[in-house]
């Protein structure tokens, strides 16, 4: 690790993170002023950045989580769609200073999440910058159904999660405590997963496609919070919903932790969980459910008439959502 | 100017952005997780960061000066592919300090140069930084005649570059002495184009498609300096290069400034003019430059056996370009 960019400059660095990372398939790849792909119909595009000291924090993440993480984050808005993520480019901005074996790690992450989703990494561009930052644009194939946005819930459709929430907000929680409470270091050692879903990102490629191909109406990744998405939905389809706060899926530990920190909601509030969010016919949940096994699909409400997301049986977050700027 | 971002949050930012650019004729656009878009065929792809103190500098530069050059930069890389940049995603960082009307005026300049060009903004991203930065993703069309990479040059080529080069880079050493010195704000006012074509970004969008419809054989846009540049064929199509020093097309006013520095080779060496540097079959040559008109096609050299880049007549700069980290 004691190598740093400006040791090694630009172009070997380009060179060595080429390696690391899923690029066949290309029509034209790394190495020209831009790529080439081929595409089959219709592009599902995205893009996010990842800031550090906002998004991620090199105290609780190695630089493969962080990377995993951003390429995640990104794969979730396809899989949001019911679209089939293929092709990232990958904007990496750094300090000169920063070691060749962080970014390359940053690059080790990504490569890993590419090959889980089989995505192609198209090409990229390494600039210094004063913090670390991973600007990723993602496109994606749209599923036979169609995408699916934000925009169709009906009066009529049951609201559906998957998996369980609260996981990834927890073990930020936990982790930012460690250093100075050993309560939370304890809860760190009995729930490991709470940790593992802040510094890993999660993508639920294969259950939107499912999701989409089973009539889903309207969907979106739970990135800044269940009731911040859900509000999403609500404000796109001009909806209301009803959420029955005893049937959210709350990830193991999620009780403990709120317990401990003395604050409600963080499975209602909590941001970066990846899970998708939709509402769907009731008569397709049965299908749907076997259809995206062993991932857990749960009803948490249903669709009204209104404008406003309502949780009953819960105590209320007292924050809606994340605000880059607040 | 009064506003800044953390008064008005994330999402009533985003609503004001829109307005700004061109949306129109997307399958499905803002607002949602992802934009789909109608793409016809394969798809040239390319993604550049701009990050304040590196790449622009408020002093030097209005905000929509910056937006204009981001986008462009973008455009110029499809261009260089003899492609036709047709989609954008924007990824905007920046302290929630920032006035609302830095950030409005930076999308005045991405959707002036959009509008140029005729390229919708598919979506974006904006999040908090400690500094701007400006991160864009662009889609493009491959023309008739295939993507142009910096592969194909042939030992029967002769290399061509557009306009005239060394405007920017001169600009900017204007514009980093003009507080100082009485000298260089003297060499402002007699050739404001020099600044004018630092702030302002260019891409020869019609000339890279007239270029590859000729027969270019080996394309790229001068960002880095016409050397580095010219430099990047050799090294991918395995060819040398012989530039006549004398034929390099200077832009006025360059020369001044080089003697006012006490420094020559600023056009070979200065990065940022996005003219398009090309080889192709002599033949072919008065053709396109009949195509391209007004704009300017110079010859300034041949595609010979070897691997280097040779200058006669000339004395070299300093510098072999542009590298991010050094």
């Amino acid at each position: 690790m004691g190598e740093d960019l400006s040791d090694i400059g630009e172009f070997e660095l380009v060179r060595r993170l080429l390696g690391r990372v899923p690029t066949q398939g290309l029509v034209l790849g790394a190495g020209d002023d831009a790529a080439v792909l081929h595409v089959a119909g219709d592009v599902i595009a995205t893009t996010d950045l990842l800031v550090e000291g906002r998004h991620f924090d090199f105290a609780f993440s190695s630089p493969a989580d962080i990377g995993h993480k951003a390429l995640c984050a990104n794969a979730s808005d396809v899989a949001a769609m019911g679209g089939r993520p293929r092709h990232a480019l990958i904007g990496i901005g750094c300090p000169p200073s920063t070691s060749v074996g962080t970014v390359e790690g940053i690059y080790d992450g990504i490569g890993e999440a590419a090959r889980a989703f089989d995505i192609v990494i198209a090409g990229g561009d390494t600039v210094g910058a004063d913090q670390l930052i991973v600007s990723i644009a993602m496109l994606g194939d749209v599923g036979e159904a169609g995408a699916v946005s934000r925009a169709g819930a009906r009066a009529s459709d049951v609201v559906c999660v998957t998996g369980e929430l609260g996981a990834a907000a927890a073990g930020l929680w936990l982790l930012r405590a460690a250093s100075t409470d050993p309560e939370a270091r304890a809860l760190i050692e009995r729930f490991p997963e709470l940790v593992a879903a802040h510094r890993r990102g999660r993508a639920r490629v294969p259950e939107g496609q499912a999701a989409a191909a089973a009539g889903a109406c309207a969907m979106i990744d739970v990135s800044d919070g269940l009731l911040a998405d859900v509000g999403h939905i609500c404000e796109r389809s001009g909806v209301g919903v009803l959420i029955d706060g005893h049937a959210v899926p709350i990830a193991a530990g999620v009780r403990d932790v709120e317990a401990w920190a003395g604050r409600e909601g963080i499975a209602l509030a909590g941001g970066d969980d990846y899970e998708l969010a939709f509402t769907i016919d009731p008569d397709a949940v049965d299908h749907l459910t076997r259809a995206i096994a062993p991932t857990e699909l749960t009803v948490i409400g249903r669709v009204v008439e209104g404008s406003t997301v309502e949780v009953s049986g819960a105590i209320l977050p007292d924050t809606a959502g994340w605000d880059s700027f607040r």
